[in-house]
């Protein structure tokens, strides 16, 4: 059975890898690496940059294009048909690239657990039956946690929930019940729909990475400066990846 | 100005530790640690592990008795007067041990910015304006990355939010808006108060740890397991710290 180890890698500083993630590393003949979209070089170039570092010199390297992501209304049947395509390819190039008693490995941006496919993308391996695989996960840290840290600011106030939610999620609406959002994956400056006389956001992309940008205060006042933060900085790399906390005065007690 | 570090070192594997943490307990003077109740000796001595192989030979130890925690009606006052009277006794402690340009550190399980009230403890030392200090926060792995690393289960499905919160308000209820819950600080197995059929529970203890437990399966068929598997356990260690996810067939879409 060939052993498969999803191994978070951080959120972009080479540092936040755990000395568990090296061991792992240490372990695999062959890393695949899903090659997600044009612009994200500088994020493949970071993760080779890890394999050149913590892989065994014998250790193989093997990029796969991914399939191109439909954009039509129906936002879950897109992902799900996006994920089935991913899973055929990363099939395909296990029971060719890797012998059966062999260990590969895929190294996720972040933390494998949240919002990141790499897990489910396994689990529809398995439950095709062609290739059979054991499936190890290494937590790595999140880019939420890269954001906390660099602005030394806890995700929750005493007693409160943290609530970590998508840009499209947001956009429908402050959770009713919430005090405090985090907020992942929102290419569009979602917290604009919502945001509220109170409001303070913490902003950050690039987090941990040379590149890092924040941006602290009450939002009705700051959005204009990340907007234009984001949109100059986007043309300067060609990608952004960013998230943030928002929050309003502490009404609810837990 | 005294530097202090607040770094994360995981949920109880020694192996969690990030680069950045073993980087930053490298530049480390003293390293405080806070004693908080005589049944965590267990949780000590494997901080005290980290110390004795990371920390520099001239670096030093100092231990902190914490001030006991009333358990009044009133849980918001009860916290914040607890937090009042460490922050006097770690002021206290790092005008007495650490020198003006001196390098602090207090190792933190888990993650800084998740349910832990070090970054709190520093910004009250700061507003108290004796003692001149600089914070900075090395994320670590939590024990909620170290539940859905062992069971390989992402914490959100599809689109859907993660929503992090404690023993206590899920006791409360279910929030009527979500269909997945991750619970921390739970120290009475509050899913027996909000569960239903076709509920499904992911609960682990000591997780990262070599005592670690995992339990799994519909939350009206496992519920007993747990409570016996808990009780038992902690019998055994004196201690006990478990997390868990629950969760119901999604029925919003995000």
């Amino acid at each position: 059975m060939r052993q498969i180890f999803l191994i978070g890698i951080g959120a972009g500083d080479p540092q936040h890898l755990t000395l568990q993630a090296i061991e792992a590393m240490q372990a695999v003949d062959v890393f695949f690496f899903l090659d997600k979209r044009e612009e994200t070089h500088d994020l493949i170039a970071a993760r080779q940059a890890l394999f050149q570092r913590h892989a065994r010199p014998d250790a193989q390297a093997m990029v796969l294009n991914d399939p191109p992501r439909a954009q039509s209304p129906n936002y879950h049947q897109d992902v799900q048909h996006w994920h089935e395509q991913r899973a055929e390819r990363l099939e395909e190039a296990l029971m060719t690239s890797l012998s059966e008693s062999g260990v590969g490995a895929l190294l996720v941006w972040g933390e494998p657990s949240i919002y990141d496919s790499a897990m489910r993308l396994m689990r529809q391996i398995e439950a095709r039956g062609q290739c059979a695989i054991q499936t190890q996960v290494i937590p790595g840290i999140s880019s939420i946690q890269a954001l906390a840290a660099a602005f030394a600011e806890p995700l929750n106030r005493i007693g409160e929930p943290i609530h970590i939610t998508t840009g499209r999620a947001l956009k429908a609406g402050f959770p009713a019940d919430l005090d405090a959002v985090v907020v992942m994956l929102d290419g569009e400056c979602s917290f604009t729909h919502v945001m509220q006389p109170e409001m303070e956001i913490f902003w950050g992309a690039y987090l941990g990475t040379p590149d890092q940008l924040l941006i602290q205060g009450p939002v009705m006042q700051v959005a204009d400066e990340i907007i234009t933060t984001r949109q100059q900085a986007r043309a300067r790399h060609g990608w952004i990846m960013d998230t943030y906390l928002l929050r309003r005065p502490l009404r609810l007690k837990a």
